[in-house]
């Protein structure tokens, strides 16, 4: 067996925002013997999984799930709705949301790529209004669809797409609503059917705590009658099939049958849970990791407070400091991975996930790593962030939603 | 955990043609902690795993692996080498075969399907004579891939790649060759570099013995020059950014890395054996299970001897039987998986598969539950099966390749 | 990773009388984190496996869970009860009964040994007769303890308790009654207090499928008295401390946690299933394997039908045959372990467990093993009986106790 | 399967003295299936990890290995060397200590129980030149045994064996040296044969990272001599039938064989990483806890600089405050299992445990842990223990012994 651990001895810290830590119990599940995907006790497993995973996105319309990981969501979602040259609205908030763009392009679709100006841009969320100007410029409906990010994986900073539906609403403009909360999904709140979205994309290795493989496109009625007519060619991501054979429990082609294990089990644990308990220990984690970033003295890179990410947060180093020397050193001493800086933040920042299979004092420990890293790399500190989440963590106990 | 297993008791004997049995060895690697797919140990970890790869494929030229089933890997080949409209030649060996045929128009290819006629056309290999002749009529080389199934997962039938990459080169044709080994591949010969062939097509949940969820594309230089302007649209099965990325160990987009793990597991002993001793085994076993069939007096769907697959046999009911419900019987009596007859099959025929995590008594076991659930079933039986395979294992001691 | 099998494919037949193969479900429940053996969750998964265990041994009394493989809970019946020089009487069932003698002896205890005559006396169970006549004879009541094994692991012979209790009764002697069920517990019926036993010795290794390392004192009122005043020296084994410390759900010492973790989840497997479809499975399984060795035209090791044990059957080997050398070939050609004779018995018989992790195929593959390699090492055959037991299991579906 | 983990999301955090946490790879190899004990197979992984275990133990002489808890290995100990009457001289260095000499008696051995006064005594190691001193008092040589504990389990108190051993010289007194180093073994130097120890006692769950379930004697001639002439009654724990059976690799009795594969694989786990590198990690781990403890101004509970544990630290509470209530809130609030003062130690001091599956940030978890929970209990602590602990680890990386 290949030794992955360079470390002597213990656990490794990971606390990048995804894959996220994986509770024993899902790697247990997914131990089970493969069994057939055409017998009948898969049929019940499917069924089973697929009901389940709706109460997820909070939607009763299908969820197609593929045996793919979360980039080719992104991909289905595309293929099964657009049309060469059609033109979509996608909203920069950082470096994942460039990716779907640069994806667009490569699949023919003519992306238009809204922002705030330059690195500030990825400080912020969608801005709603102006989606809803350039949508009300688009009299004669060439904009096919509005792409957003929910949770900005790399840069910590969540949009408001209730927000987004409103302005398009406002608009009076019919195009489709797609959403990627791919490290958003089981962490922070999120409502497929209230707020109209078409098409949400996510992924299993972030708030489901699975390792990744598995990944989602929940759909709506108008997104479905869009794939009638779309002419991108498809085949493993088009929907009519799986929707179809998804009816009694089966998909059209193999499925990852151990990983559809790990994801039943994952949605055992979030439901048994609760989601709203779910979501106000994430919340609760960052605000606990925020506190220590301000007790450092250092700036989070989400800029407004409004839309902080309860998944991770994103921790800006001094000017002159190379935030991946910084975390290449945490990483060798302390056993500790972080997200790095993606794309403009590249060196800029480092990423704290706080998501899967976690707990008060695994942030104190990854906030441990961090602070005694930072200073070995002669970051200047303010005060000691540690100490300042343990407090907080202390004097503000999980409650629990009822 | 939802309960999987319908029966009380004692462990199910999965013998369908894949997913094969997973090895606990297997199971248990897959069960290490995720890690940072951006960081060190996954670099080393990936440059591990695409060196082995390679000698499974017999080839030195770039494997793609994909984080997807298998399905998904045909996809990857055609879009990666072909334009709207390209014409291709198929040939229909079997379901499989068929499904290839109906992606490709899906995705905007122009398949030509050739096979020799009805049922019987499922019964034999690939006629490379057949292909020659066909390619030697297109003088102005419109047909831009051959595409073949090296192993018919859904009749049990091998075809001569070689013959077909002879029959190419006598009709001095340039099409690519892409060939289908998903069940095929570690439990038959197959040699990627010395066939000629352009793009071979595989999957983790056959003879690699892993769950689904893992699919490969390896290369040619020819198939990489036809991705360089191929006009289907393409971005998460692009070749170009996953073979750069691969270079250093990584991937452009979030690998499956516990599946990785278990590929690494899977290559240790599929090497450890040597390939040479593994297609023997599996040869020797369907040597076995046919003498069951004969024994029976019962016919082998495949009907021509040079190229029964060493991985599957497919068993012919009698007129008037219906497969599924002997099929059925057995499942429920003997916790016995059998794969059922696929397209033009169905009904007519069961599969025994022979591969995986299995051994001499794994099959006699199987056959025993065939035996007495066709009888059950009022099928007519001339002899005994298991006593035949008995004696034929007994009698032929696995020989080791040097 | 030490890697412990000598076979290159497959998962090996472990059909010996225990230990018997281990469900996954109860390896999967063994690789939960260890916890504090004297923190809250501890006492609640205390409490919950004491009550259970005591449904198995179908009692209402104490039983003592042993963090100590089977052997140790016999000196523990011993030292709790007896003091030195004390007088036992005991019945040579087989070589564990041999064994429980020896132990007494170098306890300090002396038994009287009754028993019939030669290596017959190991084909036969207890005499109940016997006993009462001696027992008559017994005028003092000098004989403190009347000890016997209930299912013999060594000769697949049973014996029957409540005539062992019936004798006793008849007899008007005090003396305690002590037996041995570690194979026969949850695969045969046993009812500790409804037969008036007063110590049952009992292992997890067996019909429990656990590993070995949990062993079993069941008590009586009669027992708990005896440990008051006897003189035998004792600490780790004291009853006392334990059923003390038991109250709460904890033990005087360290337990052995992950085990009592697997014995937590056979107990819900077992329970789950129902005692008396457990019963009826092994019946049927034992009865399907003496009609293969009937096919074989050779003996059952068992001459008296009312007392064949449902958990291993004891095969006779011709005379001149070497049991042992036959079993060392099906190891090495068939990935197939049976148990050895033992004591009287070595050489002259081989051992088919029939307990476990099983089903009927799985038994159909050990027979096949058996069959092939009895073959081939020249031992001549009547008839197949991989058919009969075939023939058997499918004419006899498993019945459900209501 | 029973839910253990009454928290809600998240890893505990087992920072008890033992058992410790289980590294996964442990786990994972105690998952293997269970192989038959008389095969082939175990003789050689019982004789690889007999040869393995010696190295542990620094002996050439034999190891036995229990299939029980540690304190079974405290009653071999003494049964098989004692005989009833015999005195023994034993050191109350703690609790730990007071159960053997309880044990003793149950035995009916007679132990002089040596120690400093009160409770005092409890934060001190052995005092050599007092055993010194009884020793030479001894003319007739009454005392056949001196029984001490190198690694107080429930002070965090090692004593100076190699003194012990001196002041037995230097008496010329013959008595037999027996240690328990239960939690002492693999992580504070050990080293049975120069320090001329008779027999030394540990067990599985503490430096071994395994779970309870197997201990150990170690042996030296004069021990196996006396065993000779012993008159304790004893079989389970009889060194001389196993002693012979392991000259093979096999045991007398049932083995628990699914630990000693755990043993196997932990035993490749400290000889793969160097005895000596292990030793200095935990001398790092209980200096960075001690300076923890230091700068929260409390009181290390051992008082000689020269004999702190390098495996736990007792943390000692201010006067008036219930060690135990914090513990409790410690254990609901942070999910962190902490040890608690035993006997005379009780309510006064709670239990830090560095050992088993650490690093240096599990630690600060811990102490971070700590640190909250007495602050929620009102306990004054005069600095940060975690920024003390963090820097102690950040200045002093980790060295290794070449």
């Amino acid at each position: 067996m290949l030794t992955l651990d360079f470390h002597p001895s213990g656990r490794h810290f990971l606390q990048i925002p995804g894959p996220s830590p994986v509770p024993d119990r899902i790697l247990r599940a997914m131990s089970l013997p493969t069994i057939d995907h055409r017998g009948p006790e898969f049929g019940a497993l499917g069924l089973e999984v697929l009901g389940k995973i709706q109460k997820i996105f909070k939607t009763e319309q299908p969820v197609v799930i593929y045996p793919a990981s979360g980039t080719g969501a992104w991909e289905a979602a595309l293929v099964n709705t657009l049309s060469m040259g059609d033109k979509v609205l996608m909203f920069e908030t950082g470096h994942f949301a460039t990716l779907w763009d640069k994806m667009a392009r490569r699949l023919g679709v003519e992306p238009e790529f809204l922002g705030l100006p330059g690195y500030d841009g990825w400080r912020a969320g969608v801005q709603a209004d102006m989606i809803e100007r350039r949508l009300r410029e688009d009299i004669e409906h060439s904009i096919k669809a509005v792409c957003v990010v929910h949770n900005e994986t790399s840069t910590g900073v969540t949009s408001d797409i209730a927000a987004v539906r409103g302005a398009m609403d406002a608009a009076g403009h019919p195009a489709l609503l797609m959403v990627d909360t791919i490290s958003g999904l089981a962490c922070a709140d999120y409502q497929h059917d209230a707020w109209g979205v078409d098409v949400t994309i996510s992924g299993s290795q972030k708030g489901l705590m699975l390792p990744p493989g598995i990944s989602f496109n929940a759909l709506s009625a108008k997104a479905l009658q869009a794939s009638r007519t779309s002419q991108l060619p498809k085949s493993f991501w088009a929907w009519d099939e799986i929707v179809a054979a998804n009816k009694t429990g089966y998909w059209p082609y193999t499925p990852n049958t151990n990983l559809l294990y790990g994801l039943n089990e994952a949605l055992d644990m979030i439901l048994g849970e609760g989601l709203d308990n779910v979501f106000l220990r994430h919340q609760r984690w960052g605000a606990g990791v925020r506190a220590a970033v301000d007790a450092w003295g250092l700036e989070v890179q989400c800029q407004d407070p409004a839309v902080h990410s309860p998944v991770l947060t994103g921790v800006v180093m001094p000017e002159g400091v190379d935030a991946d020397a910084v975390r290449l050193l945490i990483y060798k001493r302390f056993d500790l991975s972080l997200g790095m800086g993606l794309g403009k933040a590249k060196g800029k920042m480092f990423r704290i996930g706080h998501l899967g299979d976690c707990n008060d004092l695994t942030l104190i420990a990854a906030l441990g790593g961090c602070e005694a890293g930072m200073k070995l790399s002669g970051v200047e500190l303010k005060g000691s962030g540690v100490l300042a989440a343990l407090d907080y963590f202390a004097t503000h106990p999980l409650r629990t939603a009822n």
